[in-house]
């Protein structure tokens, strides 16, 4: 049982119905990190019974935020194809909604395959110090975090006209990697605001979505090595910006690409 | 009334039942256009009496193909908050569930702004020739579609080393763009797989995400004028691609970006 476990771990209850707890060491400003939140309600539709392929797309949508303690989680398939199968799942909190999720699980088949983009060329993680104490949050530490480009930024940084953030990424301790991980990495990225205005500034996401390239043979082969994790804007306005990222293999396979839609103040 | 405004028309029959029907008109390959479904589940949020402020994310899933006829949408406000909403939809025909769709609505506020990416540096939509007809579908008459980029292949066309098309696109009838139609919009693009592999094949979007860049006062602002969409896909791997696209105005505003999750056999 690693920090990523027991951050992910549900109770089953009985009649659908998993009990899980926010861990501490998963805090970020206001309740728990989005990106294991993410997970573990993920790894709800994973422990259902008659769950039927493994995970394509996920959407999560942020509702408010969850408080320490105890939460409830109900998933429900709404439909069973032959090929895939699609869940909607609720997190409550004394009968409040928290989070939602829909999941799209399929079964993979062989087919024509090709990587359309290039994995960022960049040098090895060995080179590079780990940054993961530096975000004054507790979450941060359960991950190593090698920056390549777009580190936080320092006090009095000025703004920065790019909002791309590439690091390497590993869990800490180190786990292999799965499904559940590799949705949590998908939010591994500090809000693209920061970068631009070159200050902390209140941001939150409210929808993320995650698609997964990968099988389980694919995620099989990563072990608990490092993965290139990559992130952009495309537009801020009007209290939201967007972000578009990849998750890569340190082999150069592309593991996931992933989106989020973010509420800011600046 | 225009053939868009009649495919996402919908009738209150209280109790927030809606009922909709397909129109011949929108009939894609199998069932009707993705696009015009997706503006339906947002229409029907857009008429609940409870609705708070505009859409800033949804996402809707593709279950099962809609078979002609009526179906019914039933929208739920699981949350709403002081500056947003989020909502769950379901469309079913018989009582099985088609669609299903989250929807973020928000509050927009004056915030810092700005658009990071470029929009693509094309000539003017008057010089392209509409290609709207060549499609073997009923649907893409009710576009004017003038390519710039990646147009269907045509018989015998090679494989291509790029999945990026980009066209000015209008409604036919031309028609005051609205969230409904920007939605629909945002799933303008043929299959990627298709200009990839240089013939079309079998494919479908199984999960569909749009986040909205501008509020309506910028929609109004758009009139019924073009606008420039630009699509790509990142990866294709067991039997699935990924599909990012931007929606921008003839002016140069950024107006949605979007994504999609497509199943295909190749």
């Amino acid at each position: 049982m690693t920090v990523f476990d027991d951050g992910i771990a549900l109770e089953a209850l009985g009649d659908g119905l998993l009990r899980g707890r926010t861990v501490p060491q998963w805090a970020n400003m206001v309740g728990p990190f989005g990106g294991i939140t993410a997970a573990t309600l993920l790894r709800a539709v994973e422990l259902q019974s008659d769950v039927h392929g493994f995970p394509v797309a996920l959407t999560v949508n942020y509702l408010a935020p969850i408080a320490d303690g105890d939460f409830d989680i109900r998933a429900r398939a709404v439909r069973t194809n032959r090929s895939n199968q699609h869940w909607y799942v609720e997190l409550s909190q004394n009968g409040e909604v928290k989070t939602t999720a829909t999941a799209v699980f399929a079964v993979r088949r062989e087919t024509w395959a090709d990587t359309e983009i290039g994995r960022p060329d960049v040098g090895a993680p060995e080179s590079i110090e780990d940054a993961s104490a530096g975000f004054g949050v507790a979450w941060t530490r359960n991950y190593d975090l090698r920056f390549i480009d777009g580190a936080l930024p320092a006090a009095g940084a000025g703004e920065s006209t790019t909002s791309t953030t590439t690091l390497w990424v590993r869990d800490r301790p180190a786990r292999p990697i799965d499904f559940a991980s590799l949705t949590s990495l998908c939010d591994i990225f500090y809000p693209r605001l920061w970068l631009r205005r070159g200050q902390l500034l209140p941001a939150g996401t409210i929808s993320f979505t995650a698609y997964f390239h990968a099988g389980p043979a694919e995620l099989a082969e990563q072990g608990d090595g490092y993965l290139l994790a990559t992130a952009r804007a495309q537009g801020f306005s009007g209290g939201h910006f967007d972000q578009s990222a990849q998750i890569w293999s340190r082999a150069g396979d592309l593991l996931a690409t992933t989106h989020q839609l973010v509420y800011y103040k600046a």
